[in-house]
């Protein structure tokens, strides 16, 4: 039996990125498409709690079954398993998102979220990204890369509850190296455009440029990107700070609690 | 000078539960709340990016200032930072949400993304929850708690890229343990209620009921909260899987890709 592929993005089911994504996976599996509606970039684990949502078939793309789903990413997955699927899927492919997700940008990424579904439901899952937002933008520099670590997960598997944030530079050849990087260190500045509406109101719009922290650190994502590499982020959801358990002072404030606990129940 | 600190929650500047907060916090320091107009439950660290953001000054509340803002936790938390507030505050402080942010909760909660984007600046950050979702409940039994670990915080601070998750059970009493403890495994099962709409036509809305993959590990939160008692978990906002960067077979893999990158160019 050919694999089964699930894909989703943010960009909406009408972005480039989504078909370039399904015009190669179509050769190795069958592939079902459940990408939201309408776009939902930053829209990171997001899910619709508040108000219904729709399923809508569409026709098929490449050999590709099509749905769009009146939601986030991350509902996109989750409808996909509950209501799409007569299968679970081998793998969960994401993207290719029209912009980039490196560094920070993982956290707001609505095509990373839907990775991050994909592996909170046990299933190997990978996040394609290229460093261009233009909505012709060309993305057969990320192809090779798409083959060969779709093949390689779905040969391999992925450890539990981590997932890949791959991202392509914006160049006109294949990149030489594709490497396993650390996310960045960096965060935006200059956040929001300030602009006042003819009644004389203010009002914001999300902007900002980013700055690294480490621009001379070669194991990270931004530094690969520089130079014309693509970089491969393991990324887990599995968010527990493991190494923090030992918060020095927390102990006693917990022995702290239970003291001031008991004598207030006395 | 009176220590900043700086409230957001998902449930609306309407919610009981951030009253509860602010009522509180005010006997500590000096309180600056942005919370979202519309409840945001489930927002994930979700940021709007497609349309313009308002901020709107309210009455102040108990001697807090109060604004609030036309987007997601994480739009508050920026603007915040940005737009509202004269000087760096010393925590972010989000909640009581309204209901359980335990276990796999943490990866959808608006309340969690506000705390997870404080510290994302640098600022010590830590969410409260109440697993009680009326709208009326009694947040009385949380705030021995978070007199406590807010002063220790102030006086402490977090380790880099780490906030604090506490969820309080609904009991009807002061819990007489706070807890250091693990996410519990789990998931979500039957997700979505499915309907027909008076044409015919489906549609789907969130529901489900949690499986406890560990019910009887007593590092868990779940366990804890099962048990009366407060659960307090360390999130790191650095998901990058460092334990992972020894995938076993990706080194090969990326091996096979320069060969071929090569040969494409050469």
């Amino acid at each position: 039996m050919r694999p089964l592929i699930l894909v989703s993005n943010d960009d909406s089911y009408m972005a480039r990125g989504v078909h370039a994504l399904i015009d190669r996976l179509v050769e190795i599996g069958d592939v079902v498409a459940v990408c939201p509606q309408h776009p939902q970039s930053g829209q990171s684990m997001a899910l619709t709690v508040n108000e219904p949502l729709r399923i809508t078939p569409l026709p098929d793309y490449r050999g590709a079954r099509m749905y769009h789903v009146s939601g986030t990413p991350v509902d996109c997955v989750k409808l996909a398993m509950h209501h799409i699927l007569d299968r679970r899927p081998d793998i969960v492919v994401t993207g290719i998102n029209h912009g980039s997700n490196s560094a920070v940008n993982v956290l707001y990424s609505g095509t990373m979220g839907a990775a991050m579904e994909g592996a909170a439901f046990g299933i190997p899952s990978v996040g394609f990204s290229l460093t261009d937002h233009a909505m012709d933008a060309d993305f057969s520099p990320c192809l090779p890369a798409i083959d060969l670590l779709v093949k390689a997960i779905l040969e391999n598997g992925l450890p539990q509850d981590v997932c890949l944030n791959v991202n392509v530079p914006d160049v006109d050849f294949v990149p030489r190296e594709m490497r396993l990087c650390m996310p960045c260190r960096g965060h935006w500045n200059d956040e929001y455009k300030e602009y006042t509406d003819p009644f004389g109101r203010k009002f914001y719009w999300l902007t900002g440029r980013f700055e690294n922290l480490e621009p001379d650190n070669e194991r990270t994502d931004e530094w690969a990107l520089a130079h014309g590499m693509i970089s491969v982020v393991p990324v887990s959801i599995e968010r527990s700070a493991d190494t923090c358990l030992d918060i020095d002072w927390l102990p006693a404030v917990l022995a702290r609690y239970a003291r001031l606990a008991a004598q207030a129940t006395d």
